[in-house]
């Protein structure tokens, strides 16, 4: 099963836009198997448009044509798609009242010009997600398929995770269901963690479901993704949540975070559960580790504040004192080391307070200035992590 | 003239890179008017990359290649290029040299591998700029080319910039020199300096060169961009130059930066200029001003530093105590209205102290709690800019 991407839009070719939905569309299908050997962007033009998807439909099975359904007169995707299919256009009223309920609940008055988005193909189906003004599209043409579907990311998102990657795993003839969970590491290389799921990967291999593959995202640290293919998906799920366990007794508390969350995500859960405030002192970080903390947390309510000095002399003395200015249970600092402190270049002091109780760890970060003051982040957030699940 | 762009390796299909260098290169094409309809990803596949640069150049005068040309057996742009050219590779022992050289000035020893960047198509000629280990090629085919460039952005954009956009507006029989500077502006809208600038752009219009072009870039405000063609380099700059000091005139202090300048870049040079420091406390921005800010002064000899607190009471007290907390000449506080100052939501309060003379600004902000911060700091580093210039 070969599925290709065109992504629609002038814009995109003239580099206004960077197309990030296609690579997202090829992880997805990766994930499940499918594959996708081209991915091609054209402009807002009928010829061009027509002639790249009946390439794409020549040379694969399905293609996904992302862009191009707006209110506009550029948006004429709708129109090529019929053009290959051979069909005519009908508007259908059930989606017209759809759309006007839409702005009518944003207190906005549907316009004329979005009546054209719910023309749709003869024999085209529509996509049952509709989270924006654009319907999606299945559009069969002999035993392939042409999907559409709006180049807003979240709306194309939708309509992928809620009908296509499973219509293209039905037409693949996979009955089974794939789904993937990502544990995200960090404090320790590739190679390490390969070294420490050698004998856990070559069982795998042998057994053949789930499977475990590992990226490095560099400051985000290296995702071991577990996938499973099972029967539905609470058999998936139950694969995943199993192998998850062994995989945690292998690697410990390197493990910081799932799917998504981030480092500091984590770390202010943890502080919320434990029922602690937090304040930090940024002696070298220039207000990076603040502003990653205050994204995450709202009011305020965990990380209370902090301040942001370059020259910090004694890190135990600033996570002291930034702990009692702010009134918190947990003061932070992180400091570069001075000349006068004797330690190779790229060295970095983290100390914490909490509670009165003092935790140090010491740290050698490679890279320039802005990876250095990146990796000083997300290492004194790690200690932190570390240091709450030891107390 | 038309150029098509083919962006090659499987890492960009499988969505573990964006591919960022396809859009840049096509803003360039579309900066120096040629035309590009068209733009592939493929992955490292002979057979697929063949084909696609084959069709490539059956529907476009040149083709630029990114990507594959490093040391590994996945890198094989050279091989295919040569195939399509129909003549063979030959080892360039003078490249060879420049790629040891390279390593051992970075203390580093060539492996064998690294002798196939040097392996050149017959008829292939060298791209002057070299910044990195691969070698970029123009190929020509028949009356059209085939450019080679590495996947590595910078140095690619160093080959686009200094070889390839000047080859192919030489190939399009423009012997003219274009090129463009970019006025950024914050604090109006698009069609507000569409309105302030209707009476040049008309006169634009008839007179054919200059151009302007307006571009919307969030929180990076509009960008206004001079577009000059002229005999030669020298000639280009005269009338770009000529061109900014009218608009200047015109559009006045909105005008923060030119070209990549950001506004803290800018900021941090008015204060240098000045023989200032400065100090900031961030009742609502949570981090992010003293990251954008320290992040532009390595030293932090200007921006001293500053505090992070969600609840400040009195944004013009705040001014003033971190401009003597710090020892800095300029105490900078922003703060959101709380509720008994019977504002608008969305109303921020910005207070400069500058050695004792207070400044103030309110301003009210849209947006989710992510874009309304980034709004904030743009804002308060656009009101120190003008605080500074009218000081």
């Amino acid at each position: 099963m070969r599925c290709e991407v065109v992504a629609i839009g002038t814009e995109l070719l003239l580099g206004q836009i960077v197309d990030t939905n296609s690579s997202w569309i090829g992880e997805q299908l990766a994930l499940v198997g499918i594959d996708s050997h081209f991915q091609v962007k054209v402009g807002d033009n009928f010829e061009r448009m027509e002639r790249t998807i009946r390439h794409a439909l020549d040379r694969s099975d399905a293609v996904i044509c992302c862009g191009g359904l707006g209110p506009t007169q550029d948006d004429i995707t709708r129109e090529v798609i019929a053009a290959i299919m051979g069909v005519e256009l009908h508007r259908d009223e059930a989606v017209v009242a759809k759309i006007r309920e839409m702005f009518e609940s944003r207190g906005r008055v549907m316009v004329d010009n979005n009546r054209r988005q719910a023309d749709i193909p003869e024999g085209a189906a529509l996509i049952a997600e509709m989270p924006g003004t654009a319907p999606g599209l299945v559009c069969p043409v002999g035993d392939k398929v042409i999907y559409a579907v709006p180049g807003v990311p979240h709306e194309m998102r939708t309509m992928m995770e809620g009908t296509i990657l499973d219509d293209l795993q039905r037409r693949a003839g996979e009955t089974a269901v794939i789904r993937s969970r990502v544990l995200r590491t960090w404090g320790n290389s590739e190679s390490g963690l390969a070294q420490d799921l050698a004998e856990r990967i070559d069982q795998l291999d042998a057994q053949g479901n789930p499977t475990l593959a590992f990226q490095a995202s560099g400051m985000e640290g290296i995702k071991v993704r577990i996938t499973a293919k099972a029967a539905d998906e609470a058999a998936a799920e139950a694969v995943i949540a199993a192998e998850e366990e062994l995989i945690r007794a292998l690697l410990g508390d390197i493990i910081f975070g799932v799917d998504e969350q981030s480092m500091e995500t984590v770390v202010l859960g943890m502080l919320k559960e434990r029922g602690l405030t937090l304040a930090v002192a940024e002696g070298l970080t220039g207000g990076v580790l603040s502003a990653r903390l205050s994204d995450m947390d709202d009011t305020m309510a965990i990380f209370r504040g902090g301040s942001i000095k370059d020259a910090l002399a004694d890190a135990g003395q600033a996570a002291t004192s930034i702990r009692h200015d702010f009134g918190a249970d947990v003061g932070l600092a992180v400091v570069a080391a001075q000349a006068d402190d004797n330690q190779p270049p790229g060295t970095v002091f983290m100390h914490l307070d909490i509670a009165g109780r003092q935790h140090v760890q010491m740290v050698s970060l490679p890279g320039d200035r802005a990876r250095f003051r990146n990796y000083a982040v997300i290492n004194v957030l790690n200690f932190l992590r570390q240091t709450l699940a030891a107390l």
